[in-house]
This record gives C-alpha cells, structure tokens and sequence, in this order.
C-alpha cells in the first residue's frame, strides 16, 4: 500500500545544521520529515519557488535529460526506512515500459516537482517513522526554525 | 576548434570559501580552472576516487537514468565563458543520433567522470581564460591550498 504525500515545507535544522524537506498525505494524518543536505534542499526549493536558474540546475539537467529521450517520470515512491536512512524510487515510462531507478528520496523529490510527477510514500515507512519519535522532536522545534514554506 | 582535457585536480579557494577543478590539456599548455560548489566538488571527488556511495549520490542516479534507456555521453564541452561563467554541453549519443544539451561544467564533469566520457574545451574559452589572468592568481595561491589530487 502506498499513500500519495506533497511537500508540505522545507525547513533549517539548527541542531544538525541540516534541512528537512516535510511529507505530509492529503489528510494531515501521515508525515514524514526527510533530512537532506544543502544542495538537494536548494534544489528542491527552487522548484518549489518556480525559480529559474540562469544555468541549468542539476535537476533541471536530469529533466532535459529525460525530455531529449522522451522518458517520463510517473511516480516517486519513498520506499524504505533503515537505520534512520530513506531510500526512494523513480519509476519511469520509457517506450510502453516502466522502469524503477533507485535514487536518494532528496533527488527523487527534487525530479518529481520539476516533472509534475506523484509523490507517494510505502505504508511501511510511514509506519516505521512514527515509531521513531519524530512527531516530538518536531513539535519540539520553534516557529522561528521554520522556513517560509511551512504554514 | 576543441582540445581535449584532464580533471587534473580539485582545490578549495579558502579566499572565496568554495572549491576549483582544474582542467588542464595532454601538454599541460592549456589550463580551465573552474569554481564549483561543495555539493558539486563532491559529486566530482567520488568519481576521482572512485568512491561507491552507500546509496545513488545524484550524479550516479543520472547515469542510471542514461543505462535504463541506453543513451550513451559521448563527450562534454566546455563550450563559452562569459563573465567570469562558464557554459558547457553534454553531447548524447541516443537511438542512432546525437543530442547537445545545456549543463554547468561542473555536472558535466561530474558525469563524464562516471560515464569514462572524454572532457573538451572549447579553444576560445580557453584564449577567453588565459586572458583573465586566473594563472597569475593560481601561482600565487600556496601549496597547502591544495587539495590531494593536486600533484
């Protein structure tokens, strides 16, 4: 079972100094706060934002790589949870068949808002987060530490 | 006309807090130093080091993206500076035809070292350089500036 997620913000992590791209599923009831470093939150970002670099992004490289072979991203499936560590994948419709590309979820994510694709999460993981007491640390944080995409 | 080059090192600039890649031609006459950024000298220093990252760092999710629908890099080009930028292309070789597209250096160096793809400089950007006294600046920079690959 895979529940559809949207990117409900991003956020500075002082403690690790680290940002956090924030999951949450259409009812509020599922989310997963996914650490990722510097350059992959400012790629997500971006997207978010509609900001078009003067020079191709990284991502925006990825895309035009997938646009010049007419692939075409369907989904994002964040797809496990070990050790702390998510691990995601790509699924790709290339000439009538679908490909799964294994990938960071930070990447994945950062690909499926340049794309317009879907973003899901495993039931699996969902569950295996919550059980990590996140929810407290995260209640925990300050508004102050929020970015300007949390509302 | 265009030269072929050699990632001959990778530095940090502690003056501008960032990183270069140096690219240097077969006769070490021709020299492209290139700024790049952390996440970007990162992606480059695997490659070097040939160090597998426990999970696809993104440069490795591109190539898989290029295996799954078997487009081949045949080159990259560091094809124009312009205000102190430069611009580079990734040459494709897909389904019998070649495909040219945008890219920052520092991506495409980063996936022509995975892909074992040759690195080429244009010869105007290389004329362009040599003119904006970056060599001086360089003989000057001393050598625990280096970094390791430097020899």
């Amino acid at each position: 079972m895979i529940t559809q997620m949207n990117v409900r913000g991003l956020m500075f992590d002082p403690y690790n100094n680290t940002y956090i791209v924030i999951l949450r599923d259409e009812d509020n009831s599922d989310m997963l706060p996914i650490w990722v470093g510097k350059a992959e939150a400012s790629a997500i970002s971006f997207a978010l934002e509609g900001v078009e670099a003067p020079r191709p992004m990284t991502h925006d490289l990825m895309k035009s790589i997938l646009d010049t072979v007419d692939a075409k991203v369907i989904s994002v499936v964040v797809n496990d949870l070990k050790d702390n560590t998510y691990y995601a994948k790509i699924h790709l419709m290339y000439e009538d068949s679908e490909y799964s590309i294994d990938s960071r979820p930070s990447d994945a994510i950062a690909l499926a808002l340049r794309t317009h694709a879907p973003i899901f999460a495993r039931e699996e993981v969902l569950r295996k987060q919550a059980s990590e007491d996140l929810d407290h640390w995260l209640e925990n944080l300050k508004p102050e530490d929020f970015g300007k995409y949390e509302s």
